[in-house]
């Protein structure tokens, strides 16, 4: 199968700390990178994976506070003295986009690659980047600043060919793509065969929705409903709920419920506060207990696969 | 005797690596801590060596690219949630004063503490720091672009009473500060107790030169004359003289004639090419070879004693 996956590269709140490093992960879907949030050392931490900075061009960040986007200075830079070509693009709020341009036409002056801003405006609901395989779009967060999901769709797949009913019905290879993509095959005297009978049904298209940072709403639920992987911060345990709230943040059991309502079959959360020094544990068991097993609890490292 | 001590958390060139990370050190005066350039990832080495922030008020940047200053907007912003109070003050050119203060005026609105920029003119000689026990004043260095070094410098100490001739020449507590600055004591009769009978010699005052980034120069040599410790950048080895020309570097034996045409007594080398991937012990012996033994390779978290 395809690659599709997560690679959790900061998954803390605020600051770096001890335990973890401020907010970024990179989604790796068939050998291109995807980076979401770019947080301070998100470099080094690229790098720590073995991520090539040449399969890098698009970065899209969720919001205009510094713990999600102080490492893009120094990410391009160093993409740069790489010698990364082509285009990077950076999804972004508008004041973001320009007081990183004004960084980068002064530190960045000789880019070895060109940087295109795309401007996302607060509360859009658009697809930002499309590809033959791929789309990623945008719905809004509820933060105490403009913030902005992501989901990332895979397209339908192609069916699968019966190897031996093609060529019992001696179909010319010229029709392999037509019929993988649902079309009937008619023979040259005119018999129609069903494209049931040459082709198995397609695997599965997966998605992936990244929620960080915003309070607990429903509406986040509604419009990330039959995503199969949900990411959504789980900043607190429920006995700090009013702070969440206050804050603009979640507990791990309303990241719970929101994957749970939106019928996830897999929830990650992350953006831990710095409280829980000695694990986060008890976000883990609050969130299982309300969505199930299948939670993972977000890492530095961690891989979590998407299909 | 009071505590002098440079603690390098970063001695990396252009990028972090695996080895090293980008520029910054800490200079620890009698409790109060002065930061030298602030790559990427300060905040975490400064965390990581126990450091605090409550007691850092003064940084100095040393040239504008970024491998120096990208750790700037994550200190500060950790900082302001540390809830630091007061003033710090940012020894930085005029660009780069103007780039910092529109990232800071958006990312760090709320900033605890007053933000100050002393701006540097290239090429300036200026006392930019000073208190009762310390100057902190800058030199041109020479590189690709305006670049400023930094020399802390005790004032002279105190002398020290001798206790028993004191107490044998009632001398008054109210006159001890100022034979201690070096007066003699005039008795009510009229008799003078000269200064030397009364006390010893203070202890030395000690200096510190910061030399990076910068080609090899005599000039340099000449700013930082007397200075007992020099850190100075060996960017290459003496095979790569020609590439340290070019990129505006100096080589680990350049760095050595530098210190040593200044009188140093110690040295340490730090700014290391990322080529060192199995050590930089080829700079430090051919630092050695030039400069006598007192030569430090730097290395993160490393304390030298500027006593």
């Amino acid at each position: 199968m395809a690659k599709f996956q997560v690679i959790i590269l900061g998954c803390g709140s605020a600051t770096p700390s001890a335990r973890h490093q401020p907010s970024c992960q990179v989604v790796d879907f068939r050998d291109k990178l995807f980076m979401i949030d770019c947080g301070e050392g998100a470099q080094s931490q690229f790098r720590r994976q073995g991520l090539k900075f040449s399969r890098l061009s698009h970065i899209f960040i969720s919001h205009l506070h510094g713990d999600h986007l102080f490492g893009l200075p120094g990410l391009l830079s160093t993409m740069s003295l790489h010698e990364v070509g082509g285009k990077v693009t950076i999804h972004i709020f508008r004041e973001g986009a320009e007081l990183l341009k004004s960084w980068m036409d002064f530190f960045n002056r000789d880019s070895s690659f060109e940087i295109v801003y795309d401007i996302i405006e607060p509360g859009e609901r658009r697809v930002v980047y499309e590809d033959s395989s791929l789309t990623v779009e945008t719905f809004p967060l509820y933060h105490r600043t403009a913030c902005t999901g992501y989901i990332f769709r895979e397209k339908p797949k192609l069916r699968h060919l019966k190897g031996d009913m093609v060529r019992f019905h001696n179909v010319p290879v010229s029709r392999y793509q037509s019929i993988k993509e649902g079309a009937d095959y008619e023979k040259e005297d005119g018999t129609v065969v069903p494209n049931a009978a040459l082709t198995t049904e397609a695997d599965p298209s997966c998605s992936y929705a990244y929620c960080s940072d915003t309070l607990y709403s429903q509406r986040v639920a509604n419009d990330i409903k039959g995503v199969d992987t949900v990411y959504h911060e789980a900043t607190y345990d429920s006995s700090l709920a009013a702070q969440a709230k206050d804050r603009g943040h979640s507990t791990a059991a309303q990241a719970a419920d929101v994957a749970k309502k939106a019928g996830a079959k897999q929830l990650i959360i992350g953006h831990f506060s710095k409280r829980y020094v000695n694990g986060e544990k008890i976000l883990l068991d609050e969130a299982c207990g309300v969505f199930g097993n299948s939670v993972v609890l977000a890492n530095e490292g961690l891989r979590v696969n998407l299909e």
